[in-house]
Parts: C-alpha cells; sequence; structure tokens
C-alpha cells in the first residue's frame, strides 16, 4: 500500500484534530469542512477504496458511525447530517484511503448535491439485480 | 416506529429487486436511480436515522458495504461509486428508515454534488474536537 497523508495520521507523523480512536477505527476533524464539524472515519487497516476494505475494518467502521454521527450532532447542535464516502477520482475521492465523511447539515452548510433520478425500467431491473447478486462474492 | 416503504418491503408485502440479503441486512435496487446499478442497503432493525440505528445493526451494514460495492461494480462496469447515507429531511432523506446508497459513478451519471470547504482555524477546532470526542457516549 502507497503511504497518504492518512497514514501518517494514523502512524502519528501528521497531526489532527482527533475526535475518536479504537484499536481499528480514527476519526478527526476535516480541515477543508463543508461545515463546522465535518469529521472524517478512516480505517487503520490500509484499503485506497471500500470495495477493497477487509469486511472486518469495514464493520469496525460501521459499529462507531452511529456514536460518531451522535456526538457531532451535539457538539455542533446540527440536527440533519450526511455521511459520504466516495470510491476513485471520478467519484470526487482525493484521499487514496478510504474515509467517511460525517457531514452536519445546516440551512446554510454542509453538503450541496443535485438528486435527479432516472427512468427505471423494472425488467431490466430484474436482469440487473440477478447479475449484482451473481457477482456478491 | 412507524412504518415506511422499507419496512413494508422487509416484511416482503412491497417487492423489490432483491441483490442481497442476510439476518441483519436487505440490499436491493433503486427504483429512482442516479445511475445502473444504484443499490440502497438497509438495516432490518427499523432506525429513522444512523443516529438513532443501534451499534450492532450498523456493523452489519459496514461488514456487506465492501461486498456489494464489488458486485455493483462488477456487474455494471463502473470504475468509482460515492456511499451516501442522509439524515433528516434538511440532508435530503426521503425515507424515514436508514439506508445507505452505493451509486456507481461514470462520466455522465451517478452522484453530483458541489465540495466548496470553508476555513479551518486550528485552534477553534481543537476546542470543537475536544467537545465532540467529550459528546461521544
Amino acid at each position: 500500500m502507497s503511504e497518504t497523508i492518512f497514514t501518517k495520521i494514523i502512524a502519528g507523523e501528521i497531526p489532527c484534530h482527533r475526535v475518536y480512536e479504537d484499536e481499528h477505527v480514527l476519526a478527526f476533524l476535516d480541515i477543508g469542512p463543508l461545515a463546522e464539524g465535518h469529521t472524517l472515519v478512516i480505517p487503520k487497516e490500509p484499503a485506497p477504496t471500500l470495495d477493497r476494505l477487509s469486511d472486518e475494518a469495514s464493520a469496525a467502521i460501521g459499529r462507531v458511525l452511529p456514536r460518531i454521527c451522535r456526538a457531532v450532532m451535539k457538539a455542533t447542535g446540527a440536527e440533519a447530517s450526511n455521511v459520504l464516502q466516495n470510491n476513485g477520482a471520478m467519484a470526487g475521492q482525493e484521499v487514496m484511503h478510504v474515509h467517511f465523511h460525517v457531514i452536519p447539515k445546516t440551512a446554510s452548510g454542509g453538503l450541496q448535491k443535485q438528486w435527479t433520478p432516472g427512468a427505471f425500467d423494472h425488467e431490466a431491473g430484474a436482469k440487473l439485480a440477478e447479475r449484482i447478486r451473481g457477482s456478491i462474492d
């Protein structure tokens, strides 16, 4: 695995504003925040994207997300939030180490997104679901 | 807990294009897709938002996300993806049952977002991180 700024933060070579840590997970403030309290939750296991992360490391992240969401919301007073995890440069990933953004959403701040759903064809959908089911390893 | 379309899908009262299921988790195609293969991953435990989901149910979701990402990418050929989970109507949540979107990202499709980070003050950040740390339950 190549070194990233996050592996250096995990190793303590670069400082961070830590909000949570356990054996498998580190969480700290994003220094390019979309809103006050924007937090990054990362696995200590180095994997560039979620599809290459171990089940165990990903479960450890999942386990702490509710607690971190609650703490971020309590500390900032935000009543809504978005959790976002980008895989690949085309998807907006900048550091090639898995990270989940916990981003408080307020009237003036937070994640801005467009949501323009396409049409859904049930016959094609049934075939696609079968292909995805058959691809689960 | 109030009933939602997702509790009815879990109960089998409304059909879905299922791609994965285990004791704790159900995944199926979003019928308002942002891209081909847009999949929803939901806990069987009914909780409106992630901050109200149990650690165990959230860990079960985390555990299967890598497998589902891989399968969606393999079946669609997408090389990038976004995982998004919205908490609260202000954050764009429409069904009040926790759901993680797995959205393939391609040149023409997928999640569209703006990313305009604000300034970060390290002194205020240190105090905020301390408040969040102190709010972890």
